[in-house]
């Protein structure tokens, strides 16, 4: 390290205190910040020019060697590092296996109007998804896919949430993202006129039978209720992916995934 | 309960000091038995006959009312059911949140010839996974596409690993599934005219523009090595999925089922 670093060894430091208490969601709100934990999602965050505020660094969790080069990226882009003891790191960590590196991150709130999107815009809309590893999955699946944003309707779930971040690989921070209420998104959608596509397995149509060209919102329900009566009503076609199996074998991840990879194949035809 | 219960409360039972070893692979191998938790896997099990030897059962921390139906469905198909004390099944739980519910089967090993297969038979072949979680999930997936078989080649995960039961929600059961070294899976593939289609990301060939009808066994590489260098010489095409995002937002389980529901829906019209 270029600079002196102030160490913390005690369980009963004050950051130690709310880092821990940043995993609920209430502290988070309040201080308007999120945890961001891990080498690939901190420089993931560092690429896209998010503020980190603080970085807490523990070289003996370290797996690589390319952790000192990241603190110094960080520090020199804003953020306050502290070095942590194994154990302090430990009681801070998040993961299972932590790698030795956590930083604090502003959160930020962007609304649709401040969406900036192609003639054709290829969005996904996800309503009250209950779990954030799925979340985090359908984020990294509509970043491999191409989408112009993900927009979460109602969300059951906080976007910010350590498992999102965690899921989503770091993806939040490349995926635009809106929060929403499903009324406003589906009147802003109108405007905008992009059709909007539901898939739900009481529907008549295939999805690889609808036309997913042009301007598209792919309609993705929640875990357990599937989509709300607003957009089942909503939407301008309901379709349904083909089971071959148990009926529950597709989870949401799953459905998001073949769903907007069938939206690529005919968007590039 | 119909029939009086041997009722467990000890941690030092040698039952609960063997469920608790057959969370390991030797362990398992030896008794050749392996763990099956939860209301909906083993509901699974009793519905594809696999013959259960024994199950844990624990009212207190039941989610329904239908379990005690179950536990006797599982003791008329002959299984030895013991009651077991709140702390004891903790003990014993392999799930975070625990219903209540524990079962041991018996190992199977099917051998690729014992694979009863359609005229043109649809295969998934996946080499080396390293998750349990990756392989149950692309259980599941294989089950939504209706793959006739599932093949593991050179497993690094074991089958029977109790996060493999749980990602596959039972799926397991279903889904006809062989264990083979890598060069007899291509020698039997190829004895049986099955075209081999190879997913990596070196491929100049799209997977749509693929013809996956006919007799097709779509072959998955490991997490992170990817493909070996057997199945990328020896594969009949290599194939890839287009990445608009972050090089790596599509894991195994998520190509793999990209590329089934291509399948499916070529396989369909």
């Amino acid at each position: 390290m270029g600079l002196p670093v102030e160490k913390i060894t005690s369980l009963q430091n004050p950051r130690v205190k709310q880092l821990v208490k940043l995993r609920d969601r209430r502290p988070r709100d309040e201080a308007g910040v999120f945890l961001v934990e891990g080498y690939r999602e901190i420089r993931r965050a560092l690429e896209k020019k998010v503020a980190l505020t603080e970085l807490y660094f523990s070289p003996e969790w370290f797996l690589g060697e390319n952790e000192p080069a990241l603190i110094e990226q960080a520090r020199a882009a804003g953020a306050q590092v502290f070095e942590l003891s194994k154990e302090t790191f430990a009681k801070v960590a998040y993961r299972e296996r932590p790698d030795g590196l956590l930083a604090v991150a502003p959160q930020w709130r962007r609304a649709l109007e401040e969406l900036t999107l192609p003639a054709a815009p290829f969005l996904l809309v996800v309503e009250a998804i209950e779990k954030p590893g799925n979340l985090g999955t359908i984020l990294r699946s509509a970043d491999a896919a191409g989408c112009d944003a993900v927009i979460v309707c109602d969300p059951v779930t906080d976007i910010f949430n350590p498992n999102v971040v965690r899921a989503s690989t770091g993806v939040l921070f490349s995926v635009p993202l809106v929060v929403a209420e499903s009324t406003a998104v589906h009147t802003w959608l109108k405007a905008k006129k992009v059709r909007t596509i539901a898939t739900t397995p009481a529907a008549e149509t295939l999805y690889t039978a609808a036309d997913l060209r042009g301007p598209l919102a792919i309609v993705m329900g929640s875990e357990q209720y599937g989509l709300s009566e607003f957009w089942l009503k909503n939407a301008d076609l309901p379709v349904r992916i083909p089971m071959a199996g148990q009926a529950d074998s597709l989870n949401v991840a799953m459905a998001t995934i073949i769903t907007l990879f069938e939206a690529v194949r005919q968007r590039s035809v």
